[in-house]
């Protein structure tokens, strides 16, 4: 058995754990991050692409948002359609600030070279992680590392680790509440080296189901389509892909669609998840291992970074101050926030997908919904004040 | 045969058909009005009686407003609870205008005192009416009265005989369609001669269920709870009523309560409808023979109103320069209102009812939505804007 020590131990090398690691650094305090899978592993994973300012904010406090600066995408604005009909958010005029489309994989890749350039201990491949004494003043993490075992001492413990990490699950079952929703559907995703057929993101709700149409960057497209949860990527060619999504989007911009082979395909299923409370003893959730939203709105990287706000600021108290008071209410304060961003993915979600057993009353409140939203300036600002990010 | 004539025949005697009747006598333009039950049944029927300024505007035009304006209560606020958690909402500030409590009896009783003193023909207790060659430029109105058949030929029909009338029905199946919720409860009302518990509307979410707080003037309330639509008016004693009421509202609001007998108590379900179009050639519905909302936000007359607005206009237009525009596109014009009413009349009742089928997760939704109205004012606008009404 290795020993080793730290001040905070973070299990889950993916951007939350990535970084608290870094913003920790900045006010010296010593983390070690344990991933499970290899760092190419990490960074093969794609995910959603749109920040808010309250997470380029910590990029910049962690002093890693320099090139997010100056390769991200300013949104000034997001559209709806419904059928032919669209509806453009002013989203900078209506609440203030614009997002920036930057993909996830990126901001993961900037708090790697950060961390590795400050000397920060990550450890990938860590198998075995597990959890111990969180209730107590010592908690401490066991792994092992090509067969050896280790044990890192430390004064907590931050589990960034996602849905299906360790970490919630050495909450016991009995200590905290779970709060979920299953959508009947998924999201058919493809990533193209085209060029986006909008210059901002447009999310379609048509009488064939949602599609969207985002990107990455001038060259790379993302678009998605609503699927039934029992398709498989292999039954879908890339031609039956472009026809589907072409159907599904106005026909002014199907007619500006530029298509080409895709260079990543996947379906993910639609899931709102809720862990309460987000901490026991000294061991923190943060971002996926407590929470999940589907994808619409694009959430979930900005709402793990609310979480890391909170934490981040919390331990930087304890450390600077002896204060626990942080700490102590970190669970409240997070979720506070997350729920409010769970309502908003739950609200555009209803709003923009079809089902077969939603009523023809049901598809007329979409309707109405989007007729309001394009007609009343309050609503249009409820909405745009969700998108960009509800003050932390 | 009894013949005779008029401009616009309404069929109906309640507030929508004599508003319109009375507006129309403004512009020197005659009506007759077909009512199947007798006045005294007419001003018995409890309704709400929560007004917008656009229905207050159309009773000032029709010179019926006097009374409304000496003794209806302004409202410059409505309350939301859930739990012992409040949010007061300052539609004043946030909408510029307020509402006004003043019964839906009580406009009927001013709407007939109108018509009476100009000499209007109101026909009670009018039979079999039917309606002929609606699409023809002559249609005409057959009842039969004490066992006498009449026919009424006119330029018009007005169809503002309500959910159960022949209005509706007179339109083929194949030239309308009809879309419908029903809500798995009802609610259950009462009317005290008791002071009201508090100054303004007060809708609480508990987990026992919807109550309503709301009032008719400063020595009578009108309170509601939502109850399992098996109920029956019979199970339910008033003691059963008030100790069910004190436990759905704010403990604080509950200590206020002064209880007494009831002097009305009914149990209504509730329904969303609306009826696509709302014209069949000559033939216009109006109100709830065209779409019917929950209670929730108290929209049903105010909706009528706006009806009775667009079609008012437009029967005024065609008299005085022979411009059919108005008319022909009556139904679109009532129907972008009435949507945008049905939504937020069933955004209102989803967000304040418990249903059993309910999960842990949607409640949390509704909580959440409530900490949102709380914290945001674009929120806030957006309700208040709906709940003292939209624009015509």
């Amino acid at each position: 058995m290795t020993t080793g020590k730290t001040q905070v131990a973070i299990i889950g090398g993916g951007p939350s754990g990535l970084l608290l690691s870094q913003l920790l650094h900045t006010r010296g305090i010593d983390s070690v991050v344990l991933e499970r899978r290899t760092k190419a592993h990490v960074l093969g994973r794609i995910r959603a692409g749109v920040l808010e300012q309250g997470l380029i904010a910590l990029m910049d406090e962690a002093g890693c948002a320099d090139r997010l600066h100056a390769e991200g995408f300013v949104h000034d604005g997001v559209q709806l359609s419904f059928g032919e009909d669209r509806v453009h958010i002013n989203i900078v005029e209506a609440a203030g600030k614009p997002v920036v489309v930057y993909g996830q994989t990126e901001v993961t890749r900037d708090l790697y070279a950060a961390r590795e350039a400050a000397g920060g201990r990550l450890i990938f491949e860590a198998e075995d992680v597990a959890i111990h004494d969180a209730t107590s003043d010592a908690p401490f993490v066991t792994y092992t590392l090509g067969g050896d075992s280790h044990r890192l001492d430390c004064d907590f413990v931050a589990g960034c680790d996602g849905f299906h990490g360790i970490s919630r699950q050495t909450i016991p079952a009995s200590a905290r509440t779970e709060f979920e929703k299953l959508y009947p559907f998924g999201w058919l995703g493809i990533l193209s080296e085209t060029p986006p057929v909008v210059p901002e993101i447009l999310y379609a709700n048509s009488p064939r189901g949602f599609a969207l149409c985002s990107m990455r960057n001038a060259a790379l497209s993302r678009y998605y389509i609503q699927c039934p949860l029992t398709d498989r990527v292999e039954d879908w060619s890339d031609d039956a892909f472009w026809d589907e999504f072409r159907r599904r989007i106005p026909s002014d911009v199907a007619a500006d669609l530029v298509t080409g082979p895709s260079i990543e395909k996947s379906i993910a299923p639609l899931r709102s998840f809720v862990c309460e409370p987000m901490q026991w003893g000294r061991l923190f959730l943060c971002g996926d291992a407590a929470h999940i939203v589907p994808p619409t709105g694009a959430k979930g990287l900005n709402t793990a970074a609310s979480d890391v706000h909170y934490l981040f600021h919390a331990l930087s108290e304890y450390y600077q101050t002896g204060d626990s008071a942080g700490i102590e209410g970190y669970s409240d304060q997070a979720l506070a926030r997350v729920w409010k961003t769970q309502r908003f993915s739950w609200w555009l979600t209803s709003l923009m997908h079809r089902t077969p057993e939603m009523s023809d009353f049901e598809e007329r409140m979409q309707v109405a919904e989007i007729a309001f939203l394009r007609e009343n300036h309050a609503a249009q600002t409820a909405m745009a004040q969700n998108y960009v990010g509800l003050p932390y």
